[in-house]
């Protein structure tokens, strides 16, 4: 375990104006940092998750994710990852409800846990839980080396986001997805992952850090479009597969430091109700990347936009969106569909600081919140 | 495949002003007819479901729901079920998320749909899909007999609420609730339900058409509670466990037909976040059955109130809850734990629509939606 610099970076705001802001700008150099010493040029360095680690991953068959809040929606985008790269079924659950359900757990089940601070009440006492039940080893992704969920767990992946203080987690959720970007090659290994796709993962990983620099320089145009919001009380988020976890946490971000209503659906489902609600009071979000999903999320927004709902679309430079009446593009580079998730969840962090600064409020300490939940 | 006197409920409105009311008020009589020739006096009658369906069924060891809207919460109700009381593990997925997922399917799975027309674009596809993936057999849970999933799949449940006319879906989601719990009794015979398990819930299952007609009476309380909700334009439903579910359709009901931007979320994750939106002007809707979860939703229901949130908590008489400033109760009849998802759905139904009334909206068509959604 190593926090590099970390005591530096808990030190002041720096020239930001927010914590929040601070740590959305440190992403590209906290994730730089927690590559280190994990990848070779081929591939990813199991050791680097312990020494046991090769031998307990080797015969995993399915993973159980519990998780609160941000970590969840991590969880969520590792769902898709874990099943859809490694092969390995893999159920995501919240914290306070796993721990008082009833169930069957499956041979062969590696437990994982996901918080920045490691202190979370609910996830802590479902760690717990899950040590009675039969779970094969547990594994934590967790940003602080002294918390309880890393004493208390066989296996360990720090995120190393250094100290995050903005209570809205930024750093935090990017780097946990690193982490769980590379659980699911360790486990790809011994299931269904081939050496040339986790050569493709490793180097879509060492791009990760020049591209979200890239990908930051967008904000003067987030702020932009951020002026449509401030007089909004409603928002949607639109995502499709590991995209609807990013959508998720877009309205998660902007509900915990704007208070407008944001809510996020899996593209699909807007037709089965949430279409009710669209109108020119109702701003919808979508993030769009290349991949193939993108001509049925097309066909969704046009339904949006038939209903009168301004869209503001953020998208792949060759997804062939244009900016119009009603629909307000901006451009990411073109990212490798694994990092994609990563990518996408830096213009939506923006997009909430940018509207919360024009709403006024407390950025860095949001009304009824707290940085851990401690209590159940 | 029995549609007793269907062709006599389309007929018209009877005395009720819209469709949708009629439906709500036919809940006892279709759920007491779906009941018929499938209860025994002890057990459930297995044969009911078609000739091969414990042949199927014996050799199931894991179930994937996959439903849209409405029908994908009660998979998600049948999740709780499926893996609580019959010890099977179980999966459910928005139609149009399975089916663009990658993922290995698991040995001995049964796919299970729901789809009150049996037309639904995604389900109907993921159905497809499905027969290409190595499922064991596939199971449908429909009201239309003639519809293509009832054709296309190996083995049926039809939900015998006949023809539902209001777009927002009311009895067809109650009587999908019964036939999945049909199907978690049939599961359970083969896993983890003893005899007598199965005896108490045959006689929940019993009692559930007087219990409904009970929990109607509380039609005028709830008409008298929606005056609250006029002039609002947010709200949030929270449940626990299998009533998260049940929150969520509230809340669907809710959006579609008054507009309002109802969000439902797991109780215990109010403080990971949308606590940071609670204030007068978003009331907070609680059910509360008197369960094992309902000290922690009391502690949940607390942190509203202490940050000027407006409740109104639908809960069992027992559970000790008292209407005083900030928190309005109604009252439901005691229930079985296993129906109390089914009963604490009415009084959601029934707040929904008189909202809508006093919205003044058309709530039989609510604007942008169909009542199937036969388009992808």
């Amino acid at each position: 375990i190593t926090q590099i610099d970390s005591a530096a970076e808990s030190v002041d705001k720096g020239h930001y104006r927010h914590y929040m802001l601070k740590e959305i700008y440190e992403q590209p150099s906290v994730i730089r940092r927690s590559l280190a010493g994990r990848l070779g040029s081929k591939n990813i360095l199991i050791e680097a998750m312990g020494s046991r680690a090769g031998q307990i991953l080797k015969d995993i068959s399915s993973v159980q994710i519990v998780a609160c809040g941000t970590s969840y929606h991590a969880g969520m985008v590792a769902k898709y990852w874990i099943e859809g790269l490694a092969g390995v079924p893999c159920r995501v659950e919240v914290a306070s409800e796993f721990r008082y359900r009833k169930f069957k757990v499956q041979d062969n089940t590696l437990f994982v846990t996901i918080s920045q601070s490691g202190e979370t009440a609910d996830t802590l006492a479902a760690l717990r839980l899950a040590k009675t039940l039969g779970y094969s080893a547990s594994l934590t992704v967790c940003n602080v080396a002294q918390s309880s969920l890393v004493r208390e767990s066989d296996l360990y992946l720090m995120t190393e986001a250094g100290p995050e203080i903005g209570v809205a987690s930024t750093k935090a959720f990017t780097t946990q997805l690193v982490a769980l970007l590379f659980l699911t090659v360790a486990l790809g290994r011994h299931h269904d992952m081939t050496e040339n796709e986790e050569k493709d993962i490793v180097k879509a990983l060492n791009a990760l850090p020049d591209l979200l620099s890239e990908t930051l320089e967008l904000n003067l145009n987030i702020k932009k479009m951020s002026n449509a919001f401030a007089e909004k009380h409603h928002a949607l988020f639109l995502g499709r597969g590991a995209q609807w976890p990013v959508a998720m946490e877009g309205a998660l971000k902007l509900k915990e430091i704007s208070y407008i209503h944001a809510e996020s659906y899996p593209a699909g489902e807007l037709k089965h109700g949430p279409l009710a609600l669209v109108d020119a009071d109702m701003p919808v979000i979508a993030v769009a990347p290349n991949d193939e999903l993108l001509e049925k999320l097309k066909s969704n927004l046009e339904e949006v936009q038939a209903r009168g709902g301004q869209l503001f679309v953020f998208c792949d430079k060759a997804a062939g969106f244009k900016t119009a009446k009603g629909m307000d593009i901006i451009e990411l580079p073109h990212v490798d569909d694994v990092i994609a998730p990563i990518i996408y969840t830096i213009p939506l962090q923006l997009l909430s600081y940018h509207v919360a600064i024009l709403k006024g409020t407390d950025v860095d300490q949001p009304r009824n919140l707290a940085k851990s939940v401690t209590v159940e």
